[in-house]
């Protein structure tokens, strides 16, 4: 991971900008034998250009062979070490609907869920419900009440929401009360000592929504997964000395970044133009700009390879606009491979277009795309070296030693 | 960084010859989008056939985006992590002028500068004097005594000398004087409680010296840096179990190879064929020659591209005369890049070219150079794995495990 410590005596700050593009789950597959990956079938002579300017690489989110979540891949773009820090989805949900959360809070993912009358799950998101309802929903089980903790519910999106329990002594290590198969709702289990007295409280406040929700239809029950507590990570503006921004649409992005220390940019629309103009409009007050588009990993996630290909197509048309504003360093790459064809995250290291005008050596990529990456000058690296590129590619790292 | 215990158990001397022939700062940027650095412009018919006999590789010397000094650049590829050990400046000026340090000595790296009539720096060089004035600066500074020390004062060349305290209970945590802009000279300020007393001394000698040299023109004062105690790292010779020599021209890189227990080999002229000519003498003596090329960082440095391309050149035209000793063993490679085009140290990795006949396998490599390194068979490593390399190649390294 990034050498904290390292870069704390190396930095020195300075006016350049630093654009780290992530098109989540941009890595894949071929369709068929040999044939091109999503990226490579896709038409993008924008980062074609920037890839026989600039350098290519391939980097590893993770481990050898680990497909990442958004959590530890994000993470790992930022320079941590995924492993070593791990942040349940919890607190990733619940920062991501800027739900303002205390260090000492314990934050859970909820999903509302459709139950038999034996009382298993039958559909584990009540048949995806708009977001109209979940609030519907959540209002009714705020008024909730226990002993000694304070509750939060707060809708997040569809079947989704997150529940907050605020309060002294409690603990996040409890495991997740969703079976993943046709069968009822597990309890809120401690797998520690020290978390029984919150999984205590969980499971009085699940008994109480249960009753709530029994006569509603179709979300007459609800699973709750990745309790968590904030991991009080190392701030990246602190580590990197950059003031950072966060450019997203979807919640669990901006949370991952507002963990971080980065700001959420606020802005309209959903679309590459859309955020690449939130930069734009922010230019002049941040030194990196973390953008995040979502539905590459979608479209992935679908199993639609060429509608994956058409996402990277629109950023890439897209892309003149961010170039424009003359980033000194423009870093193009995904968080972790979804391949269309697995229809899943996947462990494929990420291809990486690193852009600094003057700065990169002469490689042989032709073009911005997984085997065109094998040839890269940067080689294969973790994903959690990248940032440490960044910085020195934008010339903010003094000399290590005499 | 190298494995010195299990080397320990693996080490099986031979009488092979391994050489190490380091152009500092050899690594280097296009001049151009996508043109040749510095080493794929220069014509080196040599060195380019022993690419294509021998492997490629790109070694990165401390961490990714890192840029070291030569200190840290060196001892990596003497295969010791240099973040974990760190030598002050001021430890290998003096050893770089045979200066018989002790390892509980205090060392620092003077400068001579020019102060006006206030006091502030107005050349951190002091017009760059000639060695022969440092000579007679330093012999007045000589007598200066402190209570319960023994001083030293050498002079190293132009305006730079040493200064050593000798003693008990000398602790060398503390920050230079060097203000780094105009401003009077700093005092000797105490890192840490325990470098007190030290820095106590330290500034009774400044305040001597400033009074000795306060009628001099143009040095009339000076700064100290590198405050630093020999770190005491582990002895190359042994770990590795080479009879080992350092041939070098430039104090620095002698003062490094001593720090690490190698023989420093004496000899006339400071031209490449001078150089190959003391391996040459002392073929005998050694099994491992650490051969260093000064100029091709000095050019770097100076933002002369075709200077250092002359300098690689120099080198290549050379070489003859090292292959004629028949090494089992030759590496050759840089300590980090100075790119012309930045006119400084650089984090960009350094092409290696690893020649021993008949153990290394076809790459597809045609010249040595950055671009061609990229695809050679070492592929991407750290700078610290290339002494394993080197004993392995030259078949000192037994079988690991039944």
């Amino acid at each position: 991971m990034a050498d904290f410590k390292l870069l704390h005596d190396l930095l020195a700050p300075n006016s350049s900008k630093i654009v780290l593009l992530v098109m989540d789950g941009v890595g894949g597959l071929p369709r068929e034998l040999n044939g091109p990956t999503e990226l490579e079938f896709a038409n993008t002579p924008n980062l074609d250009r920037l890839a026989v300017e600039g350098n290519l690489g391939l980097a590893t989110p993770v481990r050898a062979g680990i497909a990442p979540g958004s959590g530890p891949g994000h993470l790992a773009l930022f320079g941590y070490d995924s492993v070593e820090y791990q942040i349940g989805r919890g607190v990733l949900e619940s920062l991501g609907i800027n739900f303002d959360l205390k260090p000492t809070d314990v934050a859970a993912r909820g999903n509302f869920c459709t139950v038999d009358a034996e009382g298993s799950i039958i559909d584990r998101r009540a048949g995806r419900i708009p977001t109209s309802k979940c609030v519907e929903l959540v209002n009714k089980l705020r008024p909730i009440t226990l002993p000694g903790v304070e509750l939060f519910v707060e809708p997040v999106q569809d079947y989704r929401f997150c529940l907050v329990l605020r309060g002294e002594g409690l603990n996040g290590e409890i495991e997740d009360t969703d079976p993943q198969r046709k069968a009822p709702p597990l309890p809120a289990r401690a797998k520690t000592a020290a978390a029984q007295h919150t999984a205590d409280l969980v499971n009085q406040w699940i008994a109480q929504a249960r009753e709530i929700l029994k006569n509603e239809s179709p979300a007459n029950a609800l699973t709750l997964r990745g309790f968590a507590i904030d991991p009080a990570l190392p701030k990246f503006p602190d580590v990197y000395k950059l003031r950072s921004a966060c450019v997203a649409v979807y919640p669990m992005y901006k949370g991952v970044s507002k963990l971080v220390g980065m700001d959420i940019v606020q802005f309209e629309g959903g679309k590459p133009e859309d955020e690449f103009k939130a930069v734009a409009d922010n230019w002049d007050k941040y030194d990196f700009f973390f953008i995040h588009i979502k539905y590459t990993d979608s479209r992935g996630e679908d199993g639609d390879f060429e509608a994956k290909a058409k996402v990277i197509e629109g950023v890439d048309a897209a892309l003149p606009q961010l170039l424009a504003l003359k980033p000194d360093v423009l870093i193009v790459t995904g968080d972790h491979s979804t391949p269309a064809v697995m229809k899943s995250h996947s462990w494929h290291p990420l291809p990486v277009l690193l852009w600094a005008p003057g700065m990169t050596r002469r490689d042989k990529c032709k073009a911005f795309g997984e085997t065109e990456a094998i040839k890269g000058a940067l080689g294969h690296f973790p994903s959690t070296d990248l940032m440490q590129f960044a910085l020195a590619y934008s010339k903010r790292l003094q000399k290590f030693g005499a």
